[in-house]
């Protein structure tokens, strides 16, 4: 439909400071002659255009109050960033085109195939931001659960790889890595870039905050130095140090992805497909030719049995050959969190030890982290199994590791030392026993509730390991948060779920058992 | 989780004036101590409890600018009349339990078949405004096609009906009828009703407004006479008069159904267990024992074909029969729009034109009205079949239907005149030709474009039917619209789809083939 803007009066630009999250929303007077004469007050979307023609699909909110002017268009946050425009600014609201790529979507809901060219539209449609939270949920809802075949995995990896930029960081080979999650602490990747740099590897590495765990590893590196790095400026540290550790959401990769991932998080529906595609897409769009995937398996990870893991594994692999990637598949223990620390600054703290090989440096992050660095040394480098692994142990040992991320993090901008939260809630054992369970997903509940990843001290401090034998008033975990609020939150979900750290007592039939 | 409010002083209640549709929402500044100290400032939705221990689940907007003060909780409209509330009331915020019926959700995504109690909690989790639009969406998306089984589809059903009031009009048999619809221009309800009371049945109907038609048979009837009625007043009604025609929304039928609704409209995405469910609920409610279901067939009618009316159908009956509903299919010819009108006023005058036996009146809107009327009388009477239809034409030359119909509007608080546009745009004919083909969609878009059914007087008047030859500047339609600006929108999408009315020229070969 083409209905020109000339035939209306512009209206004015009006930032209101509201947040509505990613969703741009757009705010009219319901009485104003634009409303009554173009009829959006029954609109729910609307097309808005800026005088450098610049324009965004909105939803629309009718103000029944004097919160604006008749001729004042009103902008939430997102809605402002995506039109860029000035205060007062000339604005045109229009009727906004029927979304097209809707019937691909509705087709899939009806179990057909796509094709790569239905999910290009579908993708670029969201890339541009036409689709509705409900139009994003529906999509997520019907490639949910293993509805994508192995080749609409690719159709649609290939489609979010083109929706954004990407990366060429001209070398031959560009390793990467990336765990499937769902294991808190677990933050590997700061020690394999510095073990791989220190073994001469050029890794340009670009890492996500957290989407629903309490950190992501940028949200970590966050606390040790700066991460919002351009692409220029990542080309230089590389070309300096050898490596990066830096935020990739600064660079558009991937863009329909980010949008998906957001309604994904408020969803909480797993899909396959929309894990390998989200995956593969920022990898291939962030240039890399060799990645090495962990798949944590454990009863409360993400991946809960082998089972599970190998039927992901397998689509991986599948999907990853069709695009010319090669691609490695790391199983890993995933029975309980990984280190002590679950929060950006706590987790920051367990990397420093590890990397300082200080003596109460938690043995299985150094190991995890030995294990996937040595696994992606013999993917490029003519080593036979376990050789990797030795020569990754070496550069910590030695601390040219340490020396190497301390370079990655000055050419970065400096190294700072993370933050410590002021509130802590210490919980006690109060019995004898030996810890048999732990519960990854209630821990890192609890971690969010205390305020991370937003609150980059916030977090557990986990003191308690499988196998372990506790005394009554030893230490299981420690909460920490920057407020009482978040604090009493998150006590309070804690002392309900009695089960996140689970004894049984030692008997002595029991303590043969264990043996 | 338990966090008891009086651990936080109350906030300030706020009426913003802001419509954000049917999704309670709420505002909070972002550097406020309670949303510092309660960690909101991540917090997609938040629960929302007043003086009187009422409580809603709203989504939560941050305000980064001065539109509210830091003791102050700004209010949507939908929120605020969720929550009747005064200005300035004290208001607690806090973090929402997890919504646990969810997991039934993704179970559903996952393919497995869901029971009674499963349905239940859903749709009481919905009907409480737990479910915010991402998670409708995915419901809706979940249970698409035909992903319900009947047996889910009865649960659903008994679900909804469960969730809302339920209507006892203390009678041994309740006659209603439903038009699966997509068929602009068939508001043949009106006629059906004042012929069955004219033949003395007693018939309390409640009837919806439009959810994506131009018109919904309570939008056509408040041109005519008062249709908010409660209960009360429409058990008065039938009392006098034998009948009535009132808008169901005001008494709370199938609560769930109406927010499903609201998200389905915006998704457009059809579900035949969605529907069947969404139909029979709120008939049940509405305490009907005897319902019969009109379904159009026709190319770009909402069902299109006879297959696809069949299974329909079928599942029509099975879940009616589980739930000891009489349930009556006719299926009828929907290859055009009904009567000459498509929006609320524009199908009222059709309306008075049949049952005021105007020679102008559209013949096929009262064959239509008299075989729904005749096929439901045969459902209660002993007549045979074609009896029923005999005895509804009587009625209607007679004028004993148009005396009803009076006497209805009468009693519901006096007859009005419909409402006139004052936009027309003639769309004409420019060759001679036969009317071969008229989409149903495009044209109930065009009268939705034009105004319809918020503005009662705008919509479509239809010149051409199937069959008919034109001649060059025979008039096809009449675009009605109550403001210049729908006008436009309505005339451009019209000029760019000049298909909607289809002309094949008359050779003379043609017209033996049309012969």
């Amino acid at each position: 439909m083409t209905h020109a803007p000339e035939r209306m009066a512009p209206l004015a630009a009006r930032r209101l400071g509201i947040d509505t999250h990613h969703e741009p929303t757009i705010y009219l007077r319901k009485d104003s002659p634009v409303c009554r004469s173009e009829g959006f007050d029954s609109l729910p979307r609307v097309l808005v255009t800026s005088s450098g023609s610049q324009s965004i699909v909105a939803s629309l909110n009718m103000i029944t109050s004097n919160l604006l002017n008749e001729n004042e268009v009103g902008f939430s946050e997102s809605a402002w960033k995506h039109l860029q425009i000035e205060s007062g600014g000339p604005i045109w609201l229009s009727h906004p085109k029927p979304i097209q790529s809707i019937s691909h979507v509705r087709a899939k809901v009806y179990g057909h195939k796509l094709d790569l060219q239905q999910f290009e539209s579908i993708i670029n449609d969201i890339a541009e931001g036409y689709y509705s939270d409900v139009h994003l949920a529906a999509f997520i809802t019907a490639c949910g659960d293993d509805h994508l075949d192995d080749d609409e995995i690719t159709y649609l990896t290939q489609a979010m790889v083109n929706s954004g930029s990407r990366l060429d960081w001209q070398l031959p080979i560009v390793l990467d890595k990336h765990c499937v999650g769902g294991l808190p602490g677990n933050r590997t990747t700061p020690i394999v870039i510095s073990i791989l740099t220190a073994c001469g590897v050029t890794i340009p590495k670009t890492s996500s905050r957290a989407i629903t765990s309490p950190a992501g590893t940028a949200d970590t590196m966050e606390t040790l130095t700066e991460v919002s790095l351009s692409i220029e400026e990542m080309r230089e540290v590389v070309k300096r140090v050898g490596g990066c550790l830096a935020w990739g959401g600064s660079v558009k990769l991937s863009p329909a992805d980010d949008v998906l991932i957001q309604v994904e998080r408020a969803l909480d529906i797993d899909s396959e497909g929309q894990l390998i595609a989200s995956v593969l897409s920022k990898k291939i769009a962030a240039g890399a030719t060799h990645v090495l995937i962990d798949i944590p398996v454990g009863p409360t990870a993400k991946v809960r049995s082998q089972v599970a893991a190998d039927k992901l594994a397998n689509s991986f692999k599948a999907v990853a050959e069709k695009l010319n990637l090669t691609l490695k598949i790391l199983f890993t223990d995933g029975s309980q969190p990984v280190g002590r620390g679950i929060g950006p600054a706590l987790e920051a703290y367990d990397i420093l030890a590890v990397l300082q090989n200080q003596p109460s440096a938690p043995e299985d992050l150094k190991q995890r982290a030995a294990d996937i660095a040595g696994a992606m040394l013999e993917m490029i480098q003519p080593l036979s199994q376990g050789e990797g692994k030795i020569k990754a142990l070496e550069t910590i040992e030695t601390g040219a590791a340490w020396n190497k991320f301390m370079a990655i993090c000055n050419a970065q901008g400096g190294m700072k030392i993370p933050p410590v939260a002021c509130y802590r809630y210490a919980l006690i054992a109060h019995e004898t026993g030996v810890v048999s369970a732990i519960d990854n997903r209630q821990l890192s509940k609890i971690a969010k509730l205390a305020g991370a990843p937003a609150d980059a001290a916030a977090g557990v401090e986990l003191h308690a390991k499988l196998g372990q034998t506790v005394q009554p008033n030893d230490l299981l975990l420690t909460l920490h948060a920057d407020s009482i609020g978040e604090l009493n939150y998150a006590v309070d979900y804690l002392l309900n779920h009695p089960d996140i750290i689970q004894l049984s007592p030692q008997s002595d039939t029991q303590k043969e058992e264990i043996q």
